[in-house]
């Protein structure tokens, strides 16, 4: 649940750039502690290191104290690994010392039983009180690599790649296994941390300092609950302003995720979809797993924003321009087809060229004669449509591969180098980095690498998307409680109404005179109904007349309304009856809000009927909601090519509608936080004359 | 296209086992020369070899000749490397020396221009007159691995892996690729071959030849273009009975799409579905990349079939869990929770497991009692919905992750061996067969490997799929003419009617009294339309009158549809109107037969309305079509949900629909090649109430 932990004070670069630090529990013996210690010298923190024990013995070569207080001086951060016990005394001793970093690593707190929670609570409200940024219980630690700082037991990969790849990961062992294949494919890493019990500072206070830790340009997140949402949102809004991408694999996706999700932390794994609608909203790129969370997280780091979605490919396999083809059709990565001047440029190189599509088959002329590369990829790089260009040919793996590879990057890499937007290799299949590969890359100035079309096209993908949504803005939620409560759907519509919503021109009457007066004005046929706050059900009633046209059929209407409302439900308060145009042609749509118990107040859209209800055909946003966002979401509906009108329905006017459901957006927000959920069901789409045909409120308490 | 370029004879076990070759052009200054005798000796050929050159000199310590017919005895198979100008002599001369089994690697043929085109064809002619199995040209060859018989310039990876995979790719970058990545994972090869330009023998043939290599247990293809679709059909229905799966990865989407886009039916697929619906059919598994192909070939090599579709997995990480379940949603693989007494036993090993959920967290225990794993396993594999289990746990990739590996194989690698299904291992991410791997797996004898969650996710699904279809039988197509040609809506219901499949009990009738009688004897409302088959559109003659009841009404009507027809379409031959029943519930499917230029007669079936219509959403396969696969197709639609009844609707009652649907297949069948497409649309479900509602048939010439 989202409770801020941290004190406002709470400043994260005492606990992560620490210039001293102290070991809490250090002994020869313990296996911890001389990982702690070896991890020290490995990432080469060269700040003061003072252990702490019971006898005040010197252990690893740092001098001994038998409290952090003895040690006399303050210390930034302290790494506690003491047993569980004997925790909250060193916390106690370490606050006291002017420590204002902590990681415990150890555990048996929340993740074991009751006890262990309250354990915990202690803990966390001590560093609370005390404003220390506690990291932890139950973590392995984090290593600033870029800084040269480290607090934890999890071993380098050696040699350490430096690079702008940010991780936090929940758990230690993943992050681990991220850091792992970041170092098999050769991505270099600035920080990873695992936090653990998140107990205080959550992966989102993390990523909110990562947004500000300067070597770090992506962020990428293994989380299995968003303990925060409220700082991740204003995180990610930030780290979009950087044009620093965030690249998250969240686990509970599906039902039986959550269930075990649950029994592994006892946490609240939250509604999938609503979190899925926040990355799209924020920015934040969802992968599927730690191999696709490197490949993106690495080539936006080397690559940064592109300034064009479009991708080209060029290879010398016309069979590896059609995988290429067939997986970026899959991913949704855009591949323009060449601007003329292209094409006609691109002739002028090899005129025996008879197509030159995108993916573009350089064909195997390069082969005899690789300054065809150096000529022909400055001319797609200069297309009016392509952001980047994704280079493949020989890929080395073995000895006997690299001579052709290196005679094929002399042709390639001047020509990206000649380019005026980045250009990628990329290999076939993915392929670990090996010394064969490693031989390649050192002999050609280490190119941007890519290993493999498929997640190659997937991390191509993200950043195509990723870099189209830079400038888009999320706002963060600010709600205030509002008086204004209305409620049935005449106050309803008329609230919208004052809110920029358009509505169907309904009236409440209290006569049959003036039922009919009202049609009269309006003209052609009109729909009556019983209005009535104690009503739910008009039909049942019989509170709903339709298709009625003249004064007197509109006033018998009215009469007969009144009489079987009367007699059906004989305690209702009446207020009168509503009289509104017909209407017979259109496209329905739904507009409802909902809360949200981790993100607050978040808004649906779908087509009517059949679509919302039996195939729960909706998208979602969180509120407030952008107008690119709304547009967003009905173009990702099922059932979407039905907007473009279908059976004599005018095609809807997309503009027309995100404008409504802005306005939608901002009507429910103005509510107030009483407010469960708001419907508009339908809101009618004829053309670009969009109504509002009929609302709903539900509120809380 | 479809070509049978191989005369019936022609077998080639002289081409793929031969006991002597020939090198056609060989000579120590050609590189191609000195790759083709590497690879004999490097995959231990320990047949006879000659060589053949113009000086007939000895090569490569091989003795030479100046031509085949010059060695003296029958060889089995050449390998002709000459300029393109001298192959034609040099087939001429193998031929007339009795050589059987050719293969060309020679370049310069149809993939040049239209003088190739005519050189190969010339070729191609010759080798089919003399019954000789040609491979190529610009083929880069063969290698046998599993028989120690190789032609071929491609270097094998060393250490050589011997397995049961055979690989069959058009191209021979790409056959290498394949080949690389399936070393670098651990998977061994029993045959490979690059097929190039399909002049003589297809990937189709090599796949038959495939079937009855015993040592290939998988087949792995990669293809741009399906040469010979019919006999790849006839082998992939071979080697589904003979349990060999069939890995596919075909590029070139849209060109099917082209050739198909004609046939209404076809036009309404999209994308390579026909292709598509061939692989689902024949139990063919269809992959996206060469990484997705080689883990499922792999693990489907080791594994075989399972014998229940069901996964579990067990994990020592609560995350671990619940990453994979997330994949096993997404790419559809069945993880059935366990059934209570496996719950039970489980919680005999361990008493503290809350819950024993699939994937099952069997919790950092293990780390300090490996046993656990060896007693937990035995009862998760013996659960009657199980029929493979997945083990992860700590992976090995440097040197200090060994030693925990290695214990936690202790304890599960005798609990895999005490399965009654089999175990696999996955490992979190894939992760590249390196030193320590490699000394995983020799100390704890090879188990069978998955590399990476989310491949191994995919392969999972794989190997669950085909497995549970390998009992499916699928069809070859018989086709003869036939005179029968039905024609308008009452001659095809009529046929369809006599063919087995449900039709509305219509008449046609000629008088209004007739009209009225045969209304009364159906009983309720009835429609009456126009028969002629000289009208289309009967609405926009008049010609169709709905929801009639009693005598005057129906005798009225039919009087008015014959006035107002007579005056509209004067020139209209009048067979008389139909009575038909009105039909006012149910859910209105749409089935329609077309013929494909490469695959043949297919069916395609759909909702009605704006499914088919607007949303393109229709599930196709090839005629025959079984009923399995009729069910299949109507629950992929995006909108089955809308067939377990909605609004009224009786929920449909897909084994009835399934029967009527598998009839008009037939029915659609025995009206020969000149049926375009057999339409039914309406094919009305209420329940189990189905009933074709309206026919049409369209012929070619």
């Amino acid at each position: 649940m989202a409770t801020a932990v941290l004190a406002p004070a709470t400043d994260l670069n005492a606990l992560f750039a620490p210039a001293s630090i102290v070991m809490i529990g250090a002994t020869e013996k313990s296996v911890w502690s001389n990982n702690i210690a070896g991890r020290l010298e490995e990432y080469g923190f060269d700040g003061e290191v003072y252990v702490v024990n019971r006898g005040g013995v010197d252990v690893h070569g740092f001098p001994g104290f038998t409290s952090c207080k003895a040690i006399g001086k303050p210390v930034d951060a302290a790494y506690i690994f003491v047993p569980v016990a004997a925790v909250y005394d060193a916390l106690v001793d370490a606050a006291d010392a002017g420590v204002r970093g902590v990681v415990i690593l150890t555990s048996g707190f929340a993740e074991v039983d009751a006890e262990g929670a309250a354990s915990q609570e202690r803990i966390v409200a001590f560093a609370r009180e005390r404003g220390i940024a506690l990291l932890g219980p139950n973590s392995l630690g984090y290593a600033n690599v870029a800084e040269s700082r480290a607090l934890t037991v999890i071993p380098p990969r050696k040699p350490i790649l430096l690079g702008g790849i940010g991780i936090v990961s929940q758990s230690g062992a993943t992050a681990s296994e991220i850091a792992k294949f970041a170092h098999q494919q050769g991505f270099g890493i600035s920080f990873t941390v695992a936090t653990g019990n998140e107990a205080g500072i959550t992966t989102s206070d993390v990523v909110d300092y990562l947004v500000d830790h300067e070597p770090t340009r992506v962020i990428a997140i293994y989380s299995e609950t968003i303990n925060d949402p409220a700082m991740l949102r204003r995180a990610a809004i930030r780290a979009r302003k950087a044009r620093k991408a965030i690249v998250i694999l969240k686990v509970g996706k599906s039902e039986i995720t959550a269930a075990v999700a649950q029994a592994h932390t006892g946490a609240l794994v939250g509604d999938d979809g609503i979190f899925d609608a926040a990355c799209h909203q924020l920015g934040m790129i969802r992968v599927n797993s730690v191999e696709e969370m490197v490949m993106t997280a690495g080539l936006i780091d080397r690559v940064g924003p592109i300034e064009r979605p479009g991708i080209a490919m060029v290879s010398m396999s016309g069979g590896t321009c059609g995988m290429f083809a067939d997986l970026a059709d899959e991913y949704g990565l855009p591949m323009p087809q060449f601007a003329p001047e292209t094409v006609e440029q691109l002739k002028g190189v090899i005129s025996e060229y008879g197509t030159t599509l995108n993916p573009f088959d350089i064909t195997g002329a390069v082969m005899r004669d690789p300054t065809i590369w150096t000529r022909a990829l400055p001319i797609i790089g200069a297309d009016p449509n392509i952001g980047i260009v994704v280079i493949n040919s020989n890929s080395p793996q073995a000895q006997h591969d690299l001579a052709g590879a290196n005679l094929q990057a002399s042709g390639y890499i001047p020509g990206i180098a000649a380019m005026a937007v980045p250009g990628v290799y990329i290999t076939q299949v993915l392929q670990a980095v090996n010394e064969t590969m490693a031989s390649y890359l050192q002999t050609n100035d280490n190119p941007i690498m890519l290993y493999g079309l498929e997640y190659g096209a997937r991390a191509l993908a993200h950043l195509s998307r990723w870099s189209s949504g830079l400038d888009r803005v999320a706002q963060d939620l600010v709600e205030q409680p509002s008086r204004s409560r209305p409620q049935g759907e005449r106050e309803v519509l008329t609230y919208l109404g004052s809110k920029g919503v358009p509505v169907i021109p309904a009236k409440l009457v209290t006569s049959a005179q003036d039922a009919a007066a009202h049609a009269r004005l309006l003209g052609g046929k009109v729909a009556i109904k019983i209005a009535s706050p104690d009503i739910a059900h008009k039909t049942e009633v019989g509170g709903v007349k339709l298709s009625l046209e003249g004064d007197e059929a509109v006033a018998a209407a009215f009469e007969q309304i009144m009489r079987s409302v009367a007699e059906k439900a004989p305690e209702a308060e009446i207020e009168g009856a509503i009289v509104a145009p017909m209407r017979s042609v259109g496209t329905e749509l739904f507009v409802g809000t909902a809360r949200d118990p981790q993100w607050g107040p978040v808004i649906a859209v779908g087509l009517g009927g059949i679509w919302v209800e039996a195939l729960k055909d909706s998208a979602i946003r969180l509120l407030p909601v952008s107008k690119p966002d709304v547009i967003d979401m009905f173009r990702s509906l099922r059932g979407a090519r039905l907007l473009e009108g279908f059976r004599g329905s005018a095609p809807v006017d997309l503009d027309a509608v995100a404008d409504a459901v802005v306005n939608i957006g901002e009507a429910a927000l103005a509510l107030g936080p009483d407010l469960a959920s708001l419907e508009i069901n339908p809101l009618l789409a004829d053309g670009s004359q969009i109504e509002a045909i009929d609302g709903l409120t539900v509120w809380s308490n």
